[in-house]
């Protein structure tokens, strides 16, 4: 195999190539750490709790017996959907996230546990997937059986463990795995995509870690065989799987929300790597008509249960919203590889309302229970009919428990989403307590950042080391921020605030973020909120929950939306958040409603709750 | 077993027996026949082309066949979901109900020999179920193997051909599968209940047919059964299959709707039978609740792809509306038997709203073509990704072909559902040319119904034969019809215009209902479809269709619901009918907008369509 001759990158989230055609760069693992605030709550959850629990229920439900199984070490039936490995994976992505954040001897022993569990399942051909080795049915049904998906969450894995770690365990299986589907799919070779795209991304990072070339060009073969209908030789229907318009001619997203964009996110990644503009410009094209008439205002993805799917353009609906937590995290992924391939602000404008708004509503305050849907709307006299209803409220884990440990990957990883870094400067892409270190030419470039983030809008920058030579600091200020300054100087909203100069060790700059409640309308062609107003306090989308308002009927409450709505921070309310104070009509008469961010809902029992409030 | 003394009942479109508790009852089958107008003219279509297409379809699909197989004459594979046979059983039941309206040896003999089929299909010990016979694992799984399922419907068949060819080879198949049922399920038997209703109606209507109590009383134990979760022990939802909660107990609908909606029908079915007049009121209720929160303005039932169900209260999407032609049908027939067990206007007002806006909208102008599915909106730029989406248009026939035979059925027993009879006189309820004959203790008294219904409000009903002393002719004014008058004097909407006295032949009766356009607004709660109106002309819901408006764009209409709206009788357009023009704004100025039956919709190929329009 061919190797490229640049350095092994080490980054988080993704590496980029030196030979990739990138805006802007991700920064190495240790590069960006979450210092305190909001962000170092909820990973301080995810280590304490959602990732010990998390390897308990993956022990319950069976997932790590399987490879017990399948390695012919046990004795028991092999439990849960075909997919049952890739939470296995998600789950050691999401340790070695967090080891790489705080390294702790057990976690990464818990990490080489299941990789060794893993190593004794592998089959002689590099080939590992416990439900199909069981059932011997090899390949048999590429539109069904999530085979190629397994394998990119084990890339991820892979990648992450290498990177965080320094233990190369689970990358000598993954790339072993890797060089049997190279060996087996492509041109030339057995012609099929997986029913489930991820592989694409997984190949994509493979590559960037061991510069093995062949891992590209087999995840731009995926990418490019996708949508001629390949899997409808399966009796794959093509929408739901992605496969009924190539990506290349997809004018916007369509069926079932994580493979699309898993696999958008995935063809970023090979178009930067492979320098193609033209792909990262139709890309580009789809992220905006997503945005357009696909996107809840709360960032989520999906309108539909059936298929788990994006809707027609404006088919938006509140209360049967699916905005499944790991669309949301797929398109975070895809906003991030955006990010990298054009250096717009909007894909980290996107970042930031997908984390809060899209993702973290997914898991509990507590860090031990799921949404794996997300409603916008939940009515009185609702009753929980699956597992994924909300009116059953959160739960411990799911059948098919794909959300949870996304989420916890989602989290650990999270310094990475903060900056990135390109040969002119370092850019602030997300604000939290932190501290961000780029490697520039002229040296290193050391900044830490405090800010009540997401409670209020002052970021303070204070430079702790500097390059020599003028270097540009650059702050995202995000499209809602209308008013911002820095330095008390005007700034513009939707991108950047450049600075370039000469820094010295203590310069400080202050981005101040104007934070008052607004009002989001929808656009005119959504049906469902018609003549409705949503919520927004900075970063956050808020919701009123029937907890704040015992004894009033939500769904008969109006709204003017030119009444004044006040905030203030309540630190005794699930965990300290910022409410609203919103005048509205009851059917009991005008009362004052409280709306808190929409993240924070259903962690005190599950009651009614709205997003969209109709006006008077 | 007892058999009971009255009369064997032949009535159309169910019986009622003389101990039953019931304020009127059906007409015999020949007793009330569609002369003219619309009606007949889709009755013809039945007749014409969608019954003999029918049968092709089922022979093409593999149904026919399947009785074949399981008599073992034929070594085909088994084809088709678990219920096939009930399909089969449905186009019986249509053949049936059009061979009473129009005799005919061919149509005579096809019945005979589809009875044929089933009888060499059938096993020793009554059983008949040919999907589960060849996989030979009976009552495996009540909760999802359709088998008292398929009972039903061919219970209901036997007794359609019983009462419309006097032909009893059906009904002696029926009447040996009920005694099997009869011996195997109940109290001190096997308690179990099948997923899917509808053997309630089925065994009633055998006991009104044969006079057999067991059947009845079976029937009893099995609405008294459902909602203790029986199905549950083979892993069955509770909610989708209308088993969480007892019938008796219900507030509402919920879950599958077609299930739903097949249980409340044969509940009553059991309560009209059992005198239980309390269920009834319960019924009532339910019945209530589901036209205040969960049915469309077209009739329609069902908000939710995902199970086929209704959703929660409010949750009435336009453009996922699922509105299955069957639940529309399956809704049509409890509401027909609360109106004989409780003679109120609004449960006939309720038959007229479901067939002209929930049932015929099912099926193309041409006959041979159907929506299983009834949208209430199609967007711009929506593409079909299963054979339900209104976007890929109207289909010959379905891989889960419930829909078409039950149309069928429908219309072809429509007569039946014209005029109820009591001990005092006759109710005309559904208005077309007719000629309708009831039996009363004076004597006959038929009358002669001609209107030009849809299309107009003029209905004269003409006595041809009286019966001696005071009879009273009630004419039910619907409730939309606010204005009415009976010879010229005003009376009220939303009830019956009684006349009672010595009729002579000769006489006649004018109703005259105003039929003027009108604009509605959905309840307040209901968000999908807040600040928008549906637009209605007698008994008809209208659609605006993008064949009228060619190059506007349906989604930026907006009309102001005080401008005032005209309609004129088209008689080239769609068949004949009434059209609005509807003065709306659209992104190019202003203009005026073609409105459309909705049940006419998607007959000029499919472009995007909407019930509701939002207002300026």
């Amino acid at each position: 195999m061919e190797t490229i001759s640049s350095a092994r990158p080490v980054a988080s989230p993704t590496g980029v190539t030196a030979a990739a055609v990138s805006a802007v760069r991700p920064l190495g693992v240790d590069a960006a750490l979450v210092t305190g605030g909001w962000w170092a709550h909820r990973q301080r959850r995810i280590s304490e709790v959602s990732i010990p629990d998390g390897r308990r229920q993956l022990e319950e439900a069976g997932n790590l017996e399987n490879f017990r199984v399948a390695a012919g070490a046990s004795s028991a039936e092999i439990r849960g959907p075909v997919f049952a490995d890739s939470d296995v994976y998600k789950w050691l992505e999401a340790a070695a996230w967090e080891y790489a954040r705080q390294p702790d001897a057990d976690l990464l022993d818990a990490q080489l546990e299941i990789t060794r569990l893993i190593a004794a399942a592998q089959q002689d051909d590099g080939y590992v997937n416990t439900v199909i080795q069981v059932r011997g049915d090899r390949y048999r049904n590429p539109a069904r059986d999530h085979e190629h998906y397994c394998a990119g969450h084990l890339f991820q894995a892979a990648v992450a463990q290498s990177r965080c770690t320094g233990r190369d365990e689970l990358l000598d299986i993954a790339t072993r795995f890797a060089d049997h589907l190279v060996d087996t799919f492509g041109p030339g070779r057995r012609q099929d995509v997986d029913g489930h795209p991820v592989v694409e991304m997984g190949l994509v990072e493979l590559f960037r870690q061991t510069g093995r070339r062949a891992y590209l060009d087999l995840a731009h073969y995926f990418v490019e065989a996708r949508g001629h209908g390949l899997t409808t030789r399966y009796g794959g229907n093509a929408t739901y799987l992605s496969d009924r318009v190539p990506v290349r001619a997809a004018t916007t997203v369509e069926g079932h929300a994580v493979r699309a964009v898993y696999l958008t996110a995935g063809a970023t990644d090979v178009a930067v790597e492979t320098g193609d503009t033209e792909l990262i410009e139709t890309l580009g094209r789809q992220y905006a008509a997503m945005v357009e008439s696909k996107q809840y205002v709360t960032g989520g993805l999906g309108a539909r249960w059936e298929g788990e799917a994006f809707g027609d353009p404006y088919e938006l609906p509140s209360d049967r919203a699916y905005a499944e937590t790991c669309a949301g995290i797929g398109a975070a992924q895809w906003a991030w590889r955006m990010l990298l391939a054009t250096g717009e602000a909007r894909y980290a404008d996107q970042i930031e309302l997908l984390l809060y708004n899209a993702v973290m509503p997914g898991i509990s305050l507590s860090g031990d229970e799921y949404f794996y849907v997300n409603t916008l709307h939940l009515r009185e006299g609702s009753h929980a009919d699956n597992e994924r209803t909300a009116a059953g409220g959160r739960h411990r884990w799911f059948d098919c428990a794909c959300c949870p440990p996304n989420v916890m990957r989602t989290v650990a990883q999270l310094g990475g989403y903060l900056a990135t870094t390109s040969d002119a400067g370092l850019q602030l892409q997300q604000y939290t307590d932190s501290r961000i270190t780029a490697e520039l030419p002229g040296g290193e470039f050391t900044v830490a950042v405090s800010t009540r983030y997401p409670w209020d809008g002052n970021v303070r920058v204070v430079v702790e080391t500097a390059p020599t030579g003028d270097v540009e600091l650059a702050l995202r200020v995000p499209a809602w921020a209308a008013g911002a300054t820095v330095d008390g100087v005007p700034v513009a909203a939707g991108e950047y605030a450049r600075a370039r100069r000469t820094f010295q060790a203590g310069d400080e700059v202050v981005l101040e973020l104007p934070f008052e409640a607004s009002v989001i309308s929808s656009h005119p062609r959504v049906d469902a909120t018609r003549s409705s107003v949503a919520l927004r306090l900075g970063p956050l989308v808020y919701a009123i929950e029937q907890a704040d308002q015992p004894g009033v009927v939500l769904d008969e409450l109006r709204v003017d939306p030119a009444a004044p709505i006040t905030a203030h921070h309540r630190p005794e309310l699930l965990g300290g958040v910022n409410v609203l104070s919103v005048p509205v009509r009851g059917s009991g008469g005008d009362l004052s409603a409280t709306a808190i961010p929409y993240f924070a809902w259903a962690n005190r029992g599950v009651a009614p709750m709205r997003v969209w409030i109709p006006t008077a």
